[in-house]
């Protein structure tokens, strides 16, 4: 049962988010005459293909939510926190993109794939908060390691893409790289540091107390609270690379019980949302080009972390992987539709 | 003393490291006079640009060490196994950039601000190894820490320049980035992945047993004979990102003793070869663009690992750190001259 008789509304509609979840609504089979697009005043008025026909975008404001079944949250936190509760009071769902609520200890916060008991027996209409693109896409690859052996924790280093800041990163990413190649000094205006050619730590304020950013305070937090285990240990460190919109990670998990490479390997099979590709003979792994506009978060590099012995069994407790997707679908609207179908079931 | 007064061959003169070896004699002062040029018979009797004059590359051979004090090899392994001993035997110094001879037991294996004494004392001529370019780099970044509280392991995530793979990968990059930006698909060729806009698994051959590529294997265990420690607990994963020459590593290391935040960063006061750029508020930190064509691998993002809390005196054996280095300079062409510099005083 799909969203096909559901009323949704995407607010934020043209920025690169609500984009790609118009484009997953399309692809869901949701006609047009039961989509709605929001945005800001700016963009109010603009027109947007979508299934051969087009929807129109109107301002969002506190009255338009009538006959609006769920909405999808692809704007600023700022936004959710004005407008989010007020859609719920007026008896829509709020899948919410943004960051406004994720940490609310009485909103949820899904991955649908690894805690849809967060949704089970829930009473609606409700805002549901969908986490960030790193902690889903870390989540999709390790999760069915947890579910098997159980993580004790994780040393992960990211290789974010450019998208997470928006479409106006992507455009800088072009002007940029077009700019380098000509020889010119290009000036860089959504990052303080050139996104082409180079790469950097994350853009999200750094903590003076402790020197951690915020998007890897999320990847913690947000663990945390997804997993419902606060002992699980995270070790993050978010960087920034010129790849337009799939977010890559390496991970170094710990496992609570050793598992052999095999044992390690079946815990992925029939695992919903991933795919392996690990190919040692010719050097074939996943990618972020190769994630881009897929559903799929990709896993590969599976090995035995090399500085701990496998034990007398051919186990370990420490194991390496690799794992892409894209930020802009399973990373953000793909994920925020797939809740917008579970709650609509609901 | 420098090497003003030695005679300084360059084998492989016409590569991007070669090259790049060129310009540091050039910076350190060698006159054109005592630099001789040597290639393939493919490149022989090219004119390379030296010092306001030029010198011209010949062919190497076996009969061409005459009068030339120290070789320094940036061309293959196959020409370094099939010149380097005849070079010695000649008697001539010779500090090699490949991997023929890093591992040979009674080859040293020297980055001269973390393992000089492996020199000392050294009768030559002889030939001596230069490290794996993400070994030199990571080690410039840990070196400190080990001499002051030990270091038993790391997990560290590379994000390393396609210079590593030649001047020819570098030209890849270029063109494969204008062609994405006109819309073209360009067809890779020194890579079987497209490098522009995209991050991938290390090109380096991987070992089908256990999962690792060549260039980890050489983080591992060219790091255990640098350091004398074969007990250091090391896990890699080395992936390669669109950056033209300067490496970036992503480490969380655990130290042998615990150390407040403030004894970590003292532990680099001083230090040979290295700076700082930390800046929590402002959000900046080293990026490979800052470390190219620099002489220092640069450090930041220094925090305590927030998955181990510190103890009640402030400190933790858990540490995190950002280190990026010229992959061309200190990974490659500079970290050999300093070797040479290194046996000529001797």
């Amino acid at each position: 049962m799909g969203l096909q008789n559901c009323t949704v509304a995407v607010v934020g509609a043209t920025g690169a988010v609500g984009r790609e979840a118009l484009g997953i609504l399309e692809q869901r089979g949701v006609p047009a005459a039961r989509v709605r697009c929001f945005a800001s005043a700016r963009s109010a008025g603009v027109t947007l293909p979508y299934a051969g026909s087009s929807v129109r975008v109107s301002e969002i404001g506190e009255g338009v939510w009538k006959g609006v079944d769920v909405a999808v949250f692809c704007a600023t936190s700022g936004v959710s926190k004005q407008f989010g509760p007020g859609a719920v009071r007026a008896g829509t769902w709020v899948v919410d993109n943004s960051s406004a609520f994720r940490m609310d200890p009485a909103t949820p916060l899904v991955v649908p794939e690894v805690n849809p008991e967060a949704l089970r027996d829930r009473e609606g209409p409700a805002l549901i908060a969908n986490p960030n693109c790193s902690t889903i896409i870390m989540l999709m690859g390790l999760n069915p390691l947890r579910v098997r052996f159980g993580v004790e924790g994780v040393v992960v280093s990211t290789y974010q893409a450019v998208s997470g800041a928006g479409a106006a990163a992507m455009d800088e990413l072009s002007r940029l790289a077009a700019d380098a190649l000509a020889g010119r000094a290009g000036e860089p205006k959504v990052f303080i540091e050139p996104c082409a050619f180079n790469v950097f730590s994350h853009n999200s304020a750094v903590d003076p107390a402790n020197g951690l950013n915020v998007e890897e305070s999320k990847l913690i937090h947000e663990t945390h609270k997804i997993w419902n285990d606060r002992n699980v240990r995270i070790t993050p460190t978010c960087i920034r690379v010129p790849v337009y919109r799939a977010h890559s990670e390496s991970c170094a998990v710990t496992l609570r019980n050793p598992a052999s490479e095999t044992e390690v390997r079946a815990a992925f099979d029939g695992a919903p949302g991933v795919s392996i590709i690990d190919d040692r003979a010719g050097n074939v792994f996943p990618t972020p080009l190769k994630a881009a506009g897929g559903d799929d978060v990709l896993i590969g590099r599976i090995r035995p972390d090399p500085a701990h012995t496998l034990d007398d069994s051919g186990r370990s407790r420490h194991w390496c992987l690799w794992i892409c997707g894209d930020q802009l679908r399973k990373g953000a609207a793909q994920n925020a539709i797939q809740i917008a179908e579970m709650v609509w079931r609901n």
